[in-house]
């Protein structure tokens, strides 16, 4: 435990008087600075001509860092000229001189902790070594980044005209122009600016960062998947044949799907004992920094099969007797269905269906990292909506998106849940994104009996998508592939995890997320406003703002859906999903504007289709 | 959402092409870099003489920030006179570029949220003012502080012996022999470093820097208490005797004990619904930081009382028709006891004697800051071993112990409780400690019916202390006064976190904390070995070193308790709770070893005064 090891030294470099004259050494010191949760401080050094694009990656990169909670810091002309070189001019000897401070400065900051950012042209080579040489000299990690823009494009951008000066023989010595720029032989990173955006700058630097261990892997900006690379397949496949094995069900097969598409990163496989404790008691995982995972996504196995495994390297999960994953070195630990239905859903009560399922399930869990033979498809028409967290957020990229909200469900679409996606989608613009865009995202795992099946629901949002109700041109629908739970708050929690897994910056959040009524009967199972407050508050969600959704109501004056005024209540009507179902099933038709009527077929048709209730 | 807002800036400043050619602005960068976790950059200028104790009150003060998750950097002779400043003597104008360079990079690092502490002598007003100049122009906080130790005190340090060359003037225009040294005239802090310790200096400058608002609250090393202060008591029990009032349990005046007193700090009060779901959902408060608070601290209110005071500011919280305590702005919310028990106790089994309380209390929850009129007192014998956790500190300091060591305990000692506190100790000192102290602290609020009475335990211990079985110069014998709740690996984080709040730096952890049977039968409630796995990773304890339990048995060979060891174990006889109990109620002698005479004898009247079971 590095945090008490600081503790220790804390406590006895501090309760000694003076008198003993304690000096610190420096190696002491660096124990107690060492490791700071879990990244260590380094200088990343840009060097390239005026105009290269050096600010602009610079500022970019730390407002990444230091949104993901990393120490961050860039010293430039704005910063450095101003103050601590203010006494310096443009002689050579004050180049120099510029340069060695600036070093000098880095050096301190990567000492500390920080990652440190330089942005100077610092045009000779010479210099440039005497700062990496200062770096290794105090052990600490030094990154040169060559912004390799070429002069002419340089020169076109020309942002403070300094470019035309200097051809004019205003500025004299102008890097490029009439003084020489030295290109580093073997930068640690090489950028070219041109046609590419500032992201895809930052997330190489990321990248370079993450290999060297500087910053965590969470950092990046897109999710590993567990599936068995394309060259090792017919090895894996092979493996698969020979290993034990143990038939899964549908429902594990949901979540192996999730695992392996990346919804659950950084997870690597079924949760092992430890990531179970942290997610049923934190709500999170906390191996490398906090990230949000309220569910336990775990595997139940019998008593039998835990026995003939528990010493086994490996074995294969099948499906339908089909291999579908390898899964190393399986840990076994107790399945304590009734301590985990508590904490994971607030109640023990068999009536709820998730719950029911668990203590059905084996009695002990098998965590281990998997290795997905191929990708999960499930054949039923639906499969070309299943799309990756990676593959939609390349999607968002294609589609210039600035900014992704997400918006989860699990029940048809009427017009009230399209004004609120509307009305988010304005905000944003508002908030002065360009293109912000809806990821409309069905839930296709497991859901109880007596929900509307994934097939309709994916019909009846494709009309209202036909029907122009929400923007086709922004609007992404895809299916999330996990199974539901209706475990209210700590579910949500879950739902808006995933989606930042797949690139979403806001999550829409309504009243009782994932409500459904009391096993007993009686209150529904979470209080209300339960979802969106422990959402708020929830750790490790950063990169997600939460948008509280407004409650909609049909407004009987205007003949359309609108969000509720308590004032003029007497206007609204509320159309709950029950008595929604009744009007469907007896085919009566809605007020105007509740849905549009074409997706308002598809929902008599299916409900219509049910054998009648008693 | 702050976080959110960092967001947004990172999104619209990355998703764009070079071409666009984005500058980021200054302003629009301290919106991103603004506030990190609730803490700002800050430059802490040390000012005074060689050997005035600089040096070691900037290291400690970093090291006590870093360990706390508060970037701090010490900028000193070591790291600056050589790099930066190297090219700088010791004429006049160089000294003044000395200090210039300093306060310019002090300013960079304190931009960047950094605490920086800077070291130097800096004899000259006019230098230490141009420092605080410039911070003043970034609007970077700027603390000045004069180490003030008394020039004969420094020069009999004099560590480097710089005082005695300078006397033989083989250092010429040495500060404060040949050369003055300019004391400030409104320092923000006067340390006088003669006689105390380094800690007590460094406690004053988290104090300054916590009223400024740079330092959470939760720094600092005493726990706020919720007594009215002594001049306010007879305005605030007139007050008391005025507004409405509710009568409480003696239950719930066990937990107004444990607030008041400063166990649960930063906790101001009973729980509002905000951090009563943060303990639920993520075992800790978030509001400043995280700080660990696994179980929920509320209080039950009936419907009727809701209604009576849910409009009144202010209310009286009464016992045995006293009143106790002023709680202000009661918040009321739905005391859900179902979920509630599920989520703290991972059951919501009614055979469990706290949640069969649970269930019988009222149907709300009422939350709001208490001030409480006078300290909780029992009147049964035993209030003197009631300290407070800043009591129990000031013991550890008035004791000289540089490691403090908690021991939780409900049940009598025996000889293998104390083998191990016994190991502890000597492991501390085997890693450098000079005087590690040991808590010993018996819970002293509710208990279960079948549990020993706290007075025969406190008479049990000590006769333990008596026997020197536990050394009694380096023990503490406490009462920690809040109730057990049964609650397994949720609850052993309260007991280490409350012990934290008093001081201690490490708390033994064994197999199943806070165990009993499964109100069902046959298992126990709680895995044996989830507690301390729980408690090692539990967020918010850093301050705090688990130390495992090693089981203890008796070593038949021995003749005495001793650490088990599974490949003797033919040597090892377990004596559960219940066979002692056995044998105390039937007055057998337990083997030689096992319990001082004395203590045993204690057990043996104890048990044998109980009516006999059937």
């Amino acid at each position: 435990m590095s945090a008490a090891k600081k503790q220790k030294t804390d406590v006895k470099a501090t309760n000694v008087t003076f008198q003993n004259n304690v000096l610190v050494t420096r190696s002491e010191r660096g124990q107690v600075l060492g490791n700071k949760g879990g990244f260590r401080g380094c200088t990343v050094w840009l060097t390239g001509l005026s105009g290269a694009g050096k600010t602009t990656v610079s500022f970019a990169l730390e407002e990444y860092l230091v949104s993901r909670g990393i120490p961050a810091y860039v010293l430039d002309g704005d910063n450095v000229r101003t103050g601590l070189n203010k006494n310096l001019g443009f002689s050579p000897e004050d180049r120099e001189e510029n340069i060695r401070r600036i070093s000098e400065v880095a050096k301190l900051f990567a000492d500390s902790g920080v990652v440190c950012i330089t942005s100077f042209i610092s045009p000779y080579k010479k210099d440039r070594d005497g700062a990496r040489n200062l770096h290794e000299q105090w052990s600490l990690p030094f990154f040169e980044i060559f912004v390799d823009t070429p002069l002419a494009i340089c020169e076109q951008r020309d942002v403070k005209g300094l470019y035309k000066k200097a051809r004019a023989g205003m500025i004299k010595g102008f890097t490029g122009i009439d003084q020489a720029y030295e290109a580093p032989d073997s930068p640690e990173l090489v950028l070219n600016t041109d046609n590419v955006t500032v992201k895809s700058c930052v997330q190489a630097t990321v990248s370079m960062l993450e290999s060297a261990g500087i910053v965590p892997k969470a950092t990046v900006e897109t999710v590993k998947e567990l599936f068995v690379p394309e060259d090792q397949k017919n090895v894996a496949r092979k493996e698969a044949e020979i290993l034990p094995s143990i038939e899964i069900t549908r429902l594990d097969l949901q979540w192996v799907q999730v695992l392996s598409e990346g919804w659950a990163y950084p997870l690597t496989g079924f949760m092992t004992e430890t990531q179970y404790l942290q997610s049923q008691h934190f709500g999170s995982l906390l191996e490398s920094g906090v990230t949000n995972q309220s569910i336990p996504i775990v595997l139940p196995v019998s008593m039998s099969d835990k026995q003939r495994l528990q010493d086994c390297p490996a074995m294969t999960l099948k499906y339908e007797g089909q291999p579908v994953a390898i899964l190393r070195k399986p840990e076994f630990y107790e399945h304590r269905k009734e301590e985990r239905c508590a904490r994971q859903f607030g109640t023990t009560n068999q009536g709820h269906p998730y719950i029911k399922m668990i203590y059905d399930s084996g009695d002990w869990l098998c965590g281990g990292d998997i290795e997905v033979l191929e990708r999960i498809r499930w054949g039923d028409g639906l499969d070309n909506y299943r799309l990756t967290p990676n593959e939609l957020r390349a999607k968002f990229e294609e589609m210039k998106a600035d900014a992704v909200f997400a918006f989860q469900l699990r029940n048809p679409i009427h017009n009230g849940h399209a004004l609120l996606m509307q009305d988010t989608r304005r905000r944003l613009l508002e908030r002065g994104y360009k293109n912000p865009t809806l990821l409309l995202h069905p839930l296709g795992g497991w859901t109880k009996d007596d929900d509307v099946p994934l097939a309709v629901r994916m019909k009846q949002h494709a009309a209202i998508l036909e029907d122009n109700v929400l923007d086709p041109n922004s609007t992404i629908v895809a299916i999330f592939p996990s199974p539901m739970m209706y475990a209210g708050p700590t579910e949500v929690q879950w739902h808006a995890k995933a989606r930042m897994s797949a690139g979403a910056n806001f999550y829409i959040v309504g009243r009782d997320p994932a409500g459904m009524p009391h096993p007993d009967g009686g209150k529904d199972l979470y209080e209300a406003t339960h979802g969106s407050k422990v959402l708020t508050m929830a750790p490790g969600l950063t990169q997600l703002e939460i948008v509280p959704f407004r409650v909609a109501a049909y407004n009987k004056v205007k003949s359309a859906m609108d969000f509720f005024d308590p004032k003029k209540k007497e206007d609204f009507e509320f159309i709950s999903g029950t008595k929604m179902r009744a009007m469907a099933r007896n085919g009566v038709t809605p007020p105007d504007g509740f849905m549009a009527p074409s997706a308002w077929k598809i929902m008599c048709d299916y409900y219509q289709s049910l054998p009648k209730q008693n």
